[in-house]
């Protein structure tokens, strides 16, 4: 029934978003001189959104991002030291250790005895390598693609490329947006699991069609289950 | 013969280098109030060789060097508005038209007719994408590989996986250390076309071996007659 399976990996396999939102609050206490926060936190948001186009996703963006927002907020008025601190931020975002969710420890050795592993990831190439080198999970995982969008066409390409019919194909994701709604469409198995944190660029805008192909799971836990259940037919 | 043949992006089908020299310029000048030229340049490469480890290649992580040896070099002085300028200066880069090497337009869809075209390509994802879409070239290119770093592990793997064979691999680059040696090592074909500016980093640390299977080109238009000579033996 499913040959393949595949995991996003930022709040899927390991935590993410938190670390974003950790620098949010740093970032928001060294501006609170110049500005009330939640300003703050609109402002950023609004220049991530806006730079998205030139920079992609990843932390180095966030970073230029968090620059630019606080030249803005501040009128130019910045202090080179804390600009400073700004870069700082990003290489404690970048250093921080790879934190694998619960259960994922246990569930990809034990599904990997019996399908095929893939991740498919957005992001930064350099930076999810890495995060995967230091996850101690990459030898699970037969095929890592790093994409820089997700969307149907990225998804039925990579099908394509492998060989996989898109109805032996699930994929596992914290975002409905990127990970479930394009490869629902496609036909395959979309498994969402949510995350306790979502970034608001990645809440979909529409509502998310009731689907039998969709399945949701309070956690990673439940996925040989759910594997196991889908095979025997039930 | 040749079954495939592999191009660098960068500096082998457009410019860039010139692009971060350029910019370096912006760079040096903005900040002659506070510093000789000369110590600017040697610190920004110091900064950048620091970082690459936890940056990897392209315009963001140069732009967060920028900042970072701007607020060294100033004793944390530089203001505001000027960490905007060389923000200004990242998003000047990363719009610049992708301007094609002489030649590249016409060497292009006559070698695709007649061999499969892949691009081997470091940096970053998001960056080298948008780059090749903007190339135009594109759809000449069977296979797109973008790395973040090219050892010849990682050229194995990609032949691995392709399922060519290495003495009917070509590889083009204009750099000894990126895409000369570690292809030349798997007994590949290598063509080498210097550009007329080389980074520091890639610069080899040893001497090049004298080999046949590396060959020289002043510049991409002589590649079909090369291609054409290898294929009948002479």
């Amino acid at each position: 029934m499913v040959d393949v399976i595949a995991f996003d990996a930022d709040d899927t396999l390991w935590h993410n978003e938190s670390l974003y939102t950790q620098t949010q609050e740093q970032f928001k206490r060294l501006l609170s001189p110049y500005c009330p926060a939640a300003e703050i936190e609109s402002r950023l948001f609004e220049t991530e959104m806006r730079n998205l186009q030139s920079y992609g996703y990843g932390i180095k963006g966030f970073t230029l991002s968090m620059i630019e927002t606080a030249i803005d907020l501040t009128g130019g008025q910045i202090r080179g030291d804390e600009v400073g601190e700004i870069i700082g931020f990003a290489r404690q975002m970048l250093a921080a250790p790879v934190q694998v969710l619960e259960h994922v420890g246990e569930v990809i050795p034990c599904l990997a005895q019996s399908h095929r592993l893939m991740i498919i990831t957005k992001g930064d190439l350099f930076d999810q390598e890495t995060k995967i080198a230091r996850s101690g999970l990459g030898d699970y995982f037969q095929n890592i693609e790093i994409v820089s969008h997700k969307t149907q066409q990225v998804y039925a390409d990579i099908l394509a490329r492998h060989a996989i019919q898109p109805q032996r194909f699930m994929m596992v994701g914290n975002s409905l947006r990127s990970d479930i709604l394009p490869v629902a469409e496609l036909g395959s198995h979309a498994v969402y699991i949510p995350y306790h944190l979502t970034w608001a660029h990645e809440t979909p805008a529409e509502g998310v069609p009731a689907s039998a192909e969709i399945h949701q799971l309070e956690h990673i836990g439940y996925l040989p289950g759910l594997v196991q259940r889908l095979e025997e037919g039930r």
